[in-house]
């Protein structure tokens, strides 16, 4: 029997209309590196999207490339990122941000999320440390959104945090490498022209959301960063053939298809929490409207559905529990779901 | 009109057979990171193409991102890389090689060939010089096949390299971009298992070659970099759905297309070359048998075929002349060289 | 009236003895870069203190230097450094770390001390996690001795620290910047030897310890760094005079001098100690031995001593206290002793 | 016999009056890290030396690392600096500015200098150049005075070269590692206040020039380089004892000692020169105003030469001859000049 697969968002390939939009233009001639007309579309169409005429829209391969490439374009080499401790750049991208010559100066999380008076409490420590001079300046704050946790910032979080950011001047980097089961959450109230309201530059997920792959760097001074199409190419993600992430983000932006692509993830997670909590009375480690769940397993029911389920260890929590994450994803079919709970029992 | 597009080898998409692979496979779920049964499978076909069993097989995007990944993980930091003063790393990646740290140790070109001479001359210009330990040491010689400038080493030529790289314990690297169309050029006789033997490292493009996208690192020692892997994850190289290369990979090594992709950009090329000679009287800058043909024009001539094609200004040669460039593909119809030679009268 | 400063110990310029060895040879002509007379006798004398006849000697110009460069030179590009969050080069180099490419693998500490169980459990979770090609690599452990908070490792501590590095093969680096006055303290138990069998790299500190300035690298086994000399000009720090180096260290490392010259920092240190504690009734923030004296004041007698002594500011405790630092050197005379005293009743 | 030493200018320790002000101040107490009154003194005069009131004054260890911070502090990230193919970071620093980041664009010379012309065709040629956003753009150009080659450029030439610069907006930055050398050449015609007038930053060499150690970096618009300090810590540059540093140039500048000090050096260079070209009839192998002396030896004289006298082998001519360099220094006497045209002889 085939293994199921809730072991993450990035399993399967793209949505059909992603899919189609490269098929019908395949042989088509166009100029390379993104100075296409299928990308200046789909920047046409994301700039409306989150109500930024002015934004500039860069297509990058994914989601390490994307934050190794913004945050050592926005930083000064003295500067670091602030980021929680449980941010995606803080442990799991190998130090490609320190390899860019960038501390990453952690501070403590909850649910995933940093808190504005942390990140106002940070800068002021600095500012008024009698060794600054020495030591490593916040240049930018990094968040996600969901966060590595699965949680989501409000807006009126974001507002705050946005506003502590500006109040330091550094810039706010907001991680959206599944930006769209954000969006598609009941719970969420933060749109795409909140972003570009309050972020100074962002990423729209195509990876995990229903492109073959592919990430859109949206910075909202267009102004503001003249030469990132070179500092691109410095860091090898620059494609000759651009037009292929044009193509995909230009479909993912058509009739609204990115502002729902999450839902079939949204609804499959909440009826899986449902089950989780209520049939086989399991505990959620932390709670997460998105698309990710994490539940606290005793590790014979965890090694039990390791046999017919691939889903992610997370971490050991004590010598007889684990900690595991579940991922449902704009392909999840109801039917897959079903065999998950069937599988369970 | 439309206009006619000569400019480049990556204004397509990919060949019907990529795509249908790509389409065949969407919804498929496989775990990621290039860790699935399509990327294996295509190592596989592409070891048995190289007669090299023993070869770690990388997929990377695309070509400057290779350039920079594999220099950085086989020089030393105290070392440089040898290049010809028209290697593609010299001039044309924004100093990506210089970002990650490295010296490019230029070296004059002849063709856009390095000679094993100069190769040899160079070290041992390093190894005799008493100021020695303060210069950046050479270790590793980078070549493209074909070159920037679209000619071939035989393979006399290239074993003379790779004994002199052997001799001082040099890496030996080729930038294999456009490598389908030396394989289908008639003057070649440098084949795949050639490349394993004399190289110890070399990546095939699929970017220019018939793919969407994607290129494949042969490491012909797969014991030598253990860490391969993370230091693609630390560049930013490494995909999510590193299946989509495999698959693509996995087309292209299958029943020995990409041996014959080139072909139809060869001929042509040949073709263009006979007319652009014999019907229009112009002058070639140099020979090259692949699938470039690099012109000299008088400006008048060059602006007027502008109005109609698009082509590559590659350099003024004095105030009255220019060198361009024409390209073929592996998607050119022989209908577009007629429109194109029409178009030139 | 002049202030009384123990604000640090690198406020003096030489010990007499380094100085008039400085003067006597002046004039003298040697070779540049280390490769003099001078420096061959102090890396003798170093060795045979060490009573490690294999090692490399290294002479750099100060301890981020030394710090930055060592630590470039043992880790792998992909690796990063085990360090207390308490380390220097977690807090106060300026990220000199990062900006050469590594992370800073922060660990908690206790005393500014890190525990072997610490490196261990570390090391452990870095190996047995699912996403470790993800992360980076443990690559290097970063002790002080004395650390930050001037206290000191047993040589218990310091074996049971070496065995866990060895056990995950991982190099073991000791920051001496202080060394001396650990060498000096009646309650230390590790010698010169001990280092240099327990470490696979130290520095002995000649900046704060009597000299005008220098640090000595100490390389276990010469075999194993053959290009550090290299290293050292790529980073700036090879001087071109190396035998001003060299002549301090011969000085330093002449009739035991560099065992004895903390003394007069830990006798004065020691009644400082007792004074701030019986006669002034302050408390210690933490316990330390040597030359550092880290005291809680409220804010107004701290406002009160700082009109009449440069001390350091460390940190806020709470509303209203602080912690302060008070540092002896080799050049501590009795009577700044006395005078210090007196100006704090 | 003892050798005679004319290998190069950094071969003794310091001039008398450096040396005694170190040993005068030796046992003041005073602020680390270049913050104490010394350093703000020597600041002063090198100021009024210049002529220019609004400069920031850095003082630095040694002329590689003075480079690299400063490449490191002009430059973005995507910008290279163009510098002479003998210029001093193109060949001798091991590759410290391409470590950090930085690409050199190296340009043809002509006896060691840039002529403006060049820098000029440089620029034009990038900004004319279609692929421009893919290479390296020129962000500063760097020169040397003297040069390496001992040559110097006039007032003349340096107005034209800082006129191109300023023409295409990049910052002129020059090398003055043996600047003293320059200014006690009576055919030098550039002064300490032209530097500052026509270069954006520039560095008053002191480690070949009469100090221990040490080079101090004029920014002639102190507002420019803010994060300076930073910088410097972060590339291990910073000194804790700064104040050595602003003791030595304080006494360099005090009396005009510095643009007096390389007379001797001059003196010895053109007897020396008149003797080799009269007395033995040897051939210059380029003509150089300072006091390095360039000559072409056949192999046997060269060989005879060696046994008693330390000089630098520079490079091999043809299969009978070499260049060697003879430098003379403040240092050198009427006395040892004799005595090497008797070792000649």
């Amino acid at each position: 029997m085939e293994k199921l697969y809730f072991a993450s968002d990035y399993q399967e390939g793209a949505h059909p209309a992603v899919l189609r939009r490269l098929c019908e233009t395949n042989l088509l001639k166009t100029p390379g590196y993104g100075l296409d007309g299928f990308c200046e579309a789909a920047r046409e169409k994301i700039r409306a999207a989150c109500s930024c005429p002015g934004a500039a829209v860069h297509f990058l391969c994914g989601g390490t490339q994307a934050n190794a490439v913004v945050i050592d374009a926005f930083l000064q080499p003295w500067q670091g990122v602030l980021a929680a401790e449980s941010g995606h750049i803080s442990s799991h991208e190998a130090g490609a941000i320190e390899w860019g010559g960038h501390k990453v100066l952690t501070l403590p999380q909850q649910f995933g999320k940093l808190r504005a008076s942390v990140i106002c409490d940070a800068c002021e420590r600095w500012n008024t440390d009698a060794n600054r001079a020495h030591m490593v300046m916040p240049g930018m704050a990094y968040i996600s959104q969901p966060t590595e946790y699965g949680t989501l910032y409000s807006l009126a979080e974001l507002e705050e945090i946005s506003g502590v950011c500006r109040a330091f001047g550094i810039p706010l980097y907001l991680d959206g490498a599944r930006l769209a089961y954000a969006l598609a959450c009941p719970g969420n109230d933060v749109t795409l022209p909140d972003l570009a309201r309050l972020c100074d530059v962002f990423y729209i997920g195509g990876t995990k959301c229903g492109a073959l792959f592919g990430e859109a760097v949206v910075i909202s001074d267009s102004g503001r960063m003249e030469h990132f199409f070179t500092i691109m190419k410095q860091h090898g993600a620059l494609m000759a053939k651009g037009r292929l992430l044009g193509l995909q983000f230009d479909a993912l932006f058509t009739d609204g298809l990115y502002l729902s692509i999450g839902l079939p993830a949204i609804h499959a997670a909440e009826r899986l929490r449902g089950e989780f909590l209520d049939r086989f009375g399991w505990r959620l480690a932390f709670a997460s409207p998105t698309n990710q769940i994490f539940v606290l397993l005793d590790n014979p029911t965890m090694e039990r559905v390791a046999e017919k389920v691939e889903f992610s260890f997370w971490e050991k929590n004590d010598d007889s529990h684990s900690i595991v994450r579940f991922a449902t994803s704009w392909a999840t079919r109801p039917e897959e779901v079903d065999a998950l709970i069937a599988a369970i029992e």
